[in-house]
């Protein structure tokens, strides 16, 4: 089973691709979307979706999974956010993936072992789960560990 | 120059055509895209950008147009909303359309003549405007005020 997480921002969205096989994960790719803050924003989701789009091609994945959204202090960033969600998502509906969601702290609880854990923690747990993989920044740490937590989280369905 | 006026919404997004030369305007079309409710949100999100894909190949808008989103008392809908929102501009943004994003409040003063304008306000004077154009629907109907608007605000910058 091969699952793409994801970590959508208009700014930067990050990706990464695993395999699972019962309880055993490897690394397959991950990477970042970086937009040009400068474009309007029909632009920059266009861009998002297309680069996905080339993702999705190049690594076959079976599902998706994404952290749940939620309305956070600052509305502005969340409709930002949430804009390049449905881009994101669109972009997988496109190519007929389902985008399991996750909420934050199972995440982190599936990863760590603990809802509570910082980004510091998920990132070490990363290279321990994930050995010699080389991850593209922090957006596409988050993409991994959503797919990990994907990983373990639906197998127990 | 020919706008496409976007109300994007997840359960059902509205779209208006209209030419606008000058002060003069004239509808071209106008329609609804319903959304499975019961379908996966990335399948509804794609479902949407493929309609909406083939409403700017069928009337080749020069430019789009959309209301201005805000967080409103239902963080939840307000979420729904901005990923569809997303998933329509990133439809725009392939195929190379501006869309300009107006307030609620521009749209009905361009419209009505009162930015406190009602629904039924609104639609009264779409009839006037728009002499013997069949709206779809409440949807298509702020989809074709937010055109309407588009042409009035944009052609006096």
């Amino acid at each position: 089973m091969i699952i793409l997480g994801l970590d959508p921002s208009l700014s930067c969205t990050g990706w990464g691709v695993i395999r699972a096989e019962g309880s055993r994960i490897a690394h397959l790719a991950n990477g970042q979307v970086p937009t040009d803050a400068k474009a309007p924003i029909a632009e920059r989701l266009a861009a998002l979706q297309a680069a996905l789009a080339e993702v999705i091609v190049a690594h076959r994945p079976d599902r998706a999974a994404a952290e749940e959204i939620f309305v956070n202090k600052n509305p502005q960033s969340t409709l930002k956010l949430a804009q390049a969600r449905g881009a994101v998502l669109a972009a997988c509906g496109v190519a007929g993936l389902t985008v399991n969601e996750h909420a934050a702290r199972l995440v982190k609880k599936a990863v760590v072992g603990t809802g509570g854990a910082d980004k510091t923690q998920v990132q070490a747990m990363l290279k321990v789960l994930l050995p010699g993989a080389q991850i593209a920044g922090a957006d596409a740490a988050d993409a991994l560990a959503v797919a990990i937590a994907d990983a373990h989280l639906v197998q127990r369905f």
